[in-house]
């Protein structure tokens, strides 16, 4: 292990030294060179991990300030980006909805209430997880934290195991909940930690503003297809033998008796999410509303102090993507993406857009084998794929948005395309080749809704 | 107890009301007087603490952005700041020493070495604190982490207990570890976490720059001198019934032998440590060698990442001190700290700044009887007490430093003047009325030593 990822290292560091070095071109300055070779090893350092990827952030933010590509004060300063404390805040009020237990009351409920046959008990999942997502940046405590132990014990309640008994209920749920964490990911700019970060790189690259409202507003049509065709679709393709589930009405009717009355802390995190929603879709600042949320959660005492500083994910997140947001910003400022830009326009022309459009799309999506995590993708290609296709010729948000949807669905591919993956997959109901097939239908799927009605809906409404 | 906080929250929320419907000063930009508001407000809050420091830090950004006094993105700076990085790397730093066991090998050693007699034994505790120092920033980790365990454990060894046998020794060391903390903290740039804070401080206030030789330059003399006076005294006017203690190095020789010979990472960190001081001493940026260190802890897995993120003071201290130095640098920058620095000038015309500088350090000094905490002491004053003393006339030099010192060494007045005092005050060996006493006599030793003595050396090596 340590000499594998020690080859790694090497090899990380290698492709570093040598871009570092290879003859640069014309009319560049060398620290937009430099600042491009050590990004690229970064990125490179994210996918193979030799270190991770905080450590690796680090160790660039390290090297480009020893090496003066950039001052330790521009080193530092993607720290202080708004995206990054979007982030932060976004994993604190996630932490509120496990820690007070209204996640699961919420699931529940909707189950209670609408619950009553397979296809049902499919939306109510997804309804929840759409619920949860705006103040949960992160699929792995949505769909692993706060459903999975959810949908496990539904599975039990139906008698339905892993093994002959898995088609019955439990593989399409698991198999549901997985596929429309994608669309749900897609839904909001804070439901996935990458969104922002792609905002931002959208802001730094191609110089355009996406508030949270104008995300919504592309993401809404496409969206809410999704969220009915996805669970129908599957339910077509992958029907469970169990029909009808009047158990499941009764079995959250069950679990709610238990959890009681809803607490004072559920009460108070229900009203401070809902005057964030509203306060999101106004012309406010999207971080300022998270960090209001915040304050107001340490002022009821929803949330500890404590309990904040302990939420590691917070922290690793606010290191690496920090790191990432300096260096995209500089590969821009000091002229490299400007120049890049240049090069690819001047060898397209002549072509359509709209090819070179979906081409992009296309090797977006499916280089996404290739990965583990949707935001060491984006911060892989995202950025590059929007110069490039910009460069061609494409309206500038028509290719943020194209692809910025398109680096949410991708997670639809594989049992390891990101973090709720493996748990869904490692409950031993859905055979590996049966996911990868599904995972292939719903990113065709994906594309013909959130690009194709997606790029005629941005249209309609004046996005491009 | 939710009672009282309310009570403390509302009570910080009228004080920065009422600043900010104040009626304004002539000439002042409005949002020069409600930074100022809102700055007075988060400090007060960081006194009276209705909720913890980090998250009043984040109440006051968000107000500050809420009102449009700051835009957001002014608003979250101060995350981007090398001090604040500073900080967060020698927390992690520290990590490595307590996790490793490199800094309880060290204590040993020197005891091993030199600790047969009481006097000697207060020594080799110095230096083992003096030696950790500079990778420690927080004197609850090296007093209250490393070096407690060691000293409770040889109260043990030598019969000591609280009670009767309190003087035997036991009184003597508690005490002199707390009175050498003070000292120790003082001593380098980043022995204490309000360092660099004060740096920054002074940056901002009085545009002066302050590097960590620099620091150590101004601070080595007096500093000698008060590591070998403080033992020295505390020997004779609080001594040991315990003269010889030949024991000492015979359990400190028996639990080196227990911990076995030194492992890879303690051999690869103290290597680190020492690659980290003397780049300290060179030109280099303190932040970039810190960073550099912690990258030489994760590419030799001395740290895991995952034990930094869960670093929890790393990141309260990111927080409460970026919120911080967010509203200083925005008060200087809105105009509102050249306008008070012209109008306290201007009534200070015709005074000798020599008294004026005196008055202050001693306000400063025992105004720490009010707090609990070095940090928030300096949050509280050190921008405007060094103002007031430059806009007095007293070199800026001059005043930086000497707050700075008085800053750290108020550390001795009280039994909650630090983190580590209540600590070493619970150990209960040390009567509540003797430490205050021995904490006002060391308060005048080390204002002589270090304001006095100090102001001579400073001025010999020609910082003024």
């Amino acid at each position: 292990m340590l000499k594998s990822s020690l080859a790694r290292g090497i090899f990380t560091l290698a492709i570093g030294v040598v871009i570092w070095f290879c003859p640069m071109p014309d009319g560049l300055d060398p620290k937009a060179w430099h600042i491009f070779a050590i990004a690229v090893a970064t990125i490179v350092g994210f996918i193979l991990t030799p270190l991770p990827m905080g450590a690796m952030a680090i160790a660039g933010l390290t090297v480009a300030a020893l090496t003066k590509t950039l001052s330790i004060g521009e080193a530092l300063s993607g720290f202080g980006s708004t995206a990054i404390w979007l982030i932060v805040c976004a994993f604190l009020f996630a932490r509120g909805f496990s820690n007070t237990g209204l996640g699961r009351r919420l699931a529940f409920l909707i189950m209670r209430a609408i619950g009553s046959s397979s296809l049902k008990l499919g939306y109510a999942l997804a309804i929840t997880d759409l619920i949860l997502s705006p103040a949960t940046p992160s699929s792995a405590a949505r769909a692993g934290g706060i459903l999975f132990p959810i949908v496990r014990g539904l599975c039990t309640a139906f008698d339905s195991e892993p093994g002959p008994s898995a088609r019955k209920i439990g593989a399409y749920l698991m198999q549901l909940v997985y596929q429309i964490e994608g669309v749900v990911c897609a839904m909001f700019m804070t439901s996935m930690a990458g969104n922002p970060l792609m905002v931002e790189l959208a802001a730094k690259t191609l110089n355009i503003e996406l508030s949270w409202g104008q995300w919504l507003l592309a993401s809404c049509l496409p969206g809410m297809v999704a969220m009915i065709a996805v669970p129908y679709i599957l339910y077509l393709f992958y029907p469970p033998e169990l029909k009808k589930t009047p158990e499941a009405p009764l079995y959250a009717a069950a679990e709610l008796e238990k959890m009681g009355p809803m607490s004072l802390s559920e009460k108070l995190l229900s009203l401070i999410f809902i005057c964030a929603l509203i306060l999101w879709c106004t012309s406010l600042n999207a971080t300022l509303v998270a960090f209001m949320a915040v304050v107001a959660m340490l002022a009821t005492r929803v949330l500890e102090w404590k309990e904040m500083t302990s939420e590691t994910g917070a922290w690793d997140t606010l290191i690496w993507m920090g790191g990432l947001i300096t260096l995209a910003d500089m590969m821009s400022r000091k002229g490299f993406i400007p120049w890049f830009s240049k090069m690819i326009a001047a060898s397209m022309s002549g072509i359509d857009w709209t090819y070179a459009l979906v081409a992009l799309i296309l090797i977006y999506m499916y280089s996404h084998y290739a990965f583990a995590s949707l935001t060491a993708h984006i911060g892989a290609m995202y950025a590059a794929f929007i110069a490039v296709a910009a460069a061609a010729g494409t309206p500038p948000y028509l290719a943020a948005l194209a692809m910025a949807f398109t680096a949410n669905i991708c997670l639809s591919l594989t049992t390891y395309s990101g973090s709720p993956g493996p748990i869904y997959f490692g409950a031993g109901y859905v055979p590996q080749s049966t996911w990868w097939k599904l995972g292939f239908y719903f990113s065709i799927v994906n594309i013909v809704i959130w690009v194709g009605l997606g790029a005629v809906w941005w249209k309609v409404v004046g996005m491009w």
